[in-house]
């Protein structure tokens, strides 16, 4: 499989959903096997909250393939001997693209921090809009994204309809419910809690050598709902750390020292304030915000949906995809609906491929219409 | 009704089940209802983890009367007519009974903070036996506890087999799981992230007037699993706070204004190092320690068990009490289960009481047995 890890640059503002603009912009992006002659056999990737454009492959020294590597490769079911494979890392995100610790001007050294503006999910795809413009590409076989990058997918149909033969939402949502704004809220306050966050002001390469211990609490929060309770219970038990006391106050269960060692991890790969607009950018999603009312919104899309759910799904529920659905089936909008039967929760869509890997083949193969 | 608060003071050493002693230590707790002569109409109310002795009644001045107000009073579920009701402040809580801020020495200035001993559920359920028994109460007709107060009311039970009519324990486990000692992590970490903590060396006065962060958010992550996804849709919907922008970054929904506001205020009334002791405490819970298995833990019961549980519970799932029954069950002990329809979430026991109070009344009149 050719990997090749690429910078688009873009001199033209990049006019934002909130009336603000990013000038210059830029966007990093990974691609996968070749781009026929007519630019007909693309594929976009679109990531979660953590993920970056490295979604396949590995590169010398790696320890880990990217992120959907079980999908993603020569002869899988995104099969890079057929079809070219984009995926982008998106704006805000810290792998790259335009995010709050760019410089606010080129070459200067000061950075915006939280003078960035709000990017949505509506900007990402839009840049992402852009990039495939400048590269001459003017159809998508398929958009396949899970959790945030299944809201880039819907947007996308949305924004661009006709443009996608495919649209692949996996365990996600149409708009955004209280219940994730609040859990998004907290991760958000534990990172601000931290006063070596400094509002802000933190030095980057502080953080990444010596940790934010915010952020650290707020990787926590998020693995609540990564994962189901039944998972937490068959991976972990309640089995505690052999060298610590379970009358020590901070004696450790193993599930205990699993979220230390990610948590205490998190802050050498992830930027905060990353992080912080990436929430945001998901807590404010509503695929109708621009129109007056869902159906409206649904009533855009020309493109053919298949929606990917888990009954075990505890962060954005199978009855999200479902409302999808009922929907797109109210507009007469062609649509799909699988419901995987999974316990291991939401993380499902990174971690049991092999419950829904043959369900995207069969999608690009045209045998799922 | 008659409502008293007193401070029971034990100069006799209390030995803790980590090998550690109090000594000397107290004991906070509030009576309603008299004692009669032969001192056998006495019900203990164990409470939750920011829970106090404070279950029933208003004091002058306050806004708000106690946390179980609904259930415990003058003609009630639990009649203070007929009853004498008592709660305790739990040891290693912040509401007067011994806790980590108490003085090391008595008359000393120097407090236990992190040298306080881990606290366990059978030290709390052995100091409220020690106080029924200086009060020269030798029978208990209920204890009626919910989450970690149904701990204590289990442990209780099989603790002092034989010394309570009544067990009912609501909306809790015999064992607590890897996802609850997940969440009870992410929650100590969000308070240790905060250098004002101090690695508990805060000044207490200066948290309660300038709050911790920390503990905001610990108490924000705590809200995620008290009431249900659907209960935060139903209570704040998507609703946008009307004075904040929607891209503004730290503009807010309603939820987030709630949690913003419900957060700021717990520093104020909860002490971050009782937080983290009591959530330890929740942790280590398993009702079989001591013992070689569960069934064994459960034979020691002698007295009748009520269970009640909300279908909609997050924290402590229904299953968790559907084991108890079976537990008791297979021991020949006797035991009622109650499942309580209900999508309110964990909180229900505190505030669906017109869901289970007329259950708690059929207990103490006899006519469930």
């Amino acid at each position: 499989m050719k990997i090749e890890t690429k910078t688009a640059k873009f001199t033209k503002p990049l006019y934002l959903e909130s009336g603000r603009i990013l000038e210059p912009w830029q966007i990093k992006y990974e691609t996968y096997g070749e781009l026929n002659e007519k630019k007909d056999n693309v594929i976009l990737i679109t990531h979660a909250l953590s993920g970056s454009h490295h979604a396949a492959g590995m590169y010398e020294g790696d320890r880990k393939p990217g992120w959907w590597d079980s999908l993603i490769g020569d002869g899988k079911a995104v099969d890079t001997t057929k079809y070219f494979v984009i995926s982008t890392n998106v704006i805000g995100s810290c792998f790259g693209s335009t995010s709050p610790m760019s410089p606010v001007n080129p070459g200067s050294h000061e950075r915006y921090r939280l003078k960035f503006p709000v990017i949505t999910i509506k900007d990402m795809v839009k840049a992402q809009k852009i990039l495939l413009d400048s590269l001459g590409i003017k159809h998508l076989k398929a958009i396949i994204g899970g959790s945030m990058g299944g809201m880039q997918a819907l947007r996308f149909a949305v924004d661009f309809p006709g443009f996608c033969e495919n649209i692949v939402p996996i365990a996600t949502t149409y708009q955004t419910k209280p219940y994730v704004i609040a859990i998004n809220k907290s991760m958000m306050e534990a990172v601000r809690s931290d006063c070596e966050f400094q509002n802000g002001n933190y030095d980057p390469e502080t953080i990444k050598e010596k940790g934010l211990k915010g952020l650290s609490a707020a990787r926590m929060i998020g693995y609540l709902n990564y994962i189901s309770p039944k998972t937490f219970e068959k991976k972990f038990g309640r089995e505690y750390v052999k060298t610590d006391g379970m009358f020590e106050l901070f004696g450790r269960f193993q599930v205990e020292s699993y979220l230390e060692y990610n948590g205490a991890m998190f802050p050498k790969w992830f930027d905060p304030l990353s992080y912080i607009y990436i929430l945001k950018a998901i807590s404010i999603f509503d695929i109708s915000r621009g129109f007056n009312s869902l159906e409206e919104a649904f009533c855009q899309i020309k493109d053919k949906m298949h929606l990917i759910s888990f009954s075990g799904d505890t962060l954005f529920f199978p009855e999200e995809m479902r409302d999808i659905k009922r929907f797109m089936d109210s507009v007469g909008g062609r649509c799909n609906y699988f419901e995987i039967n999974s316990d291991y929760g939401h993380d499902s869509f990174l971690v049991e491929l092999d419950k829904f890997n043959f369900i995207i083949s069969d999608i690009l193969a045209g045998k799922i219409r």
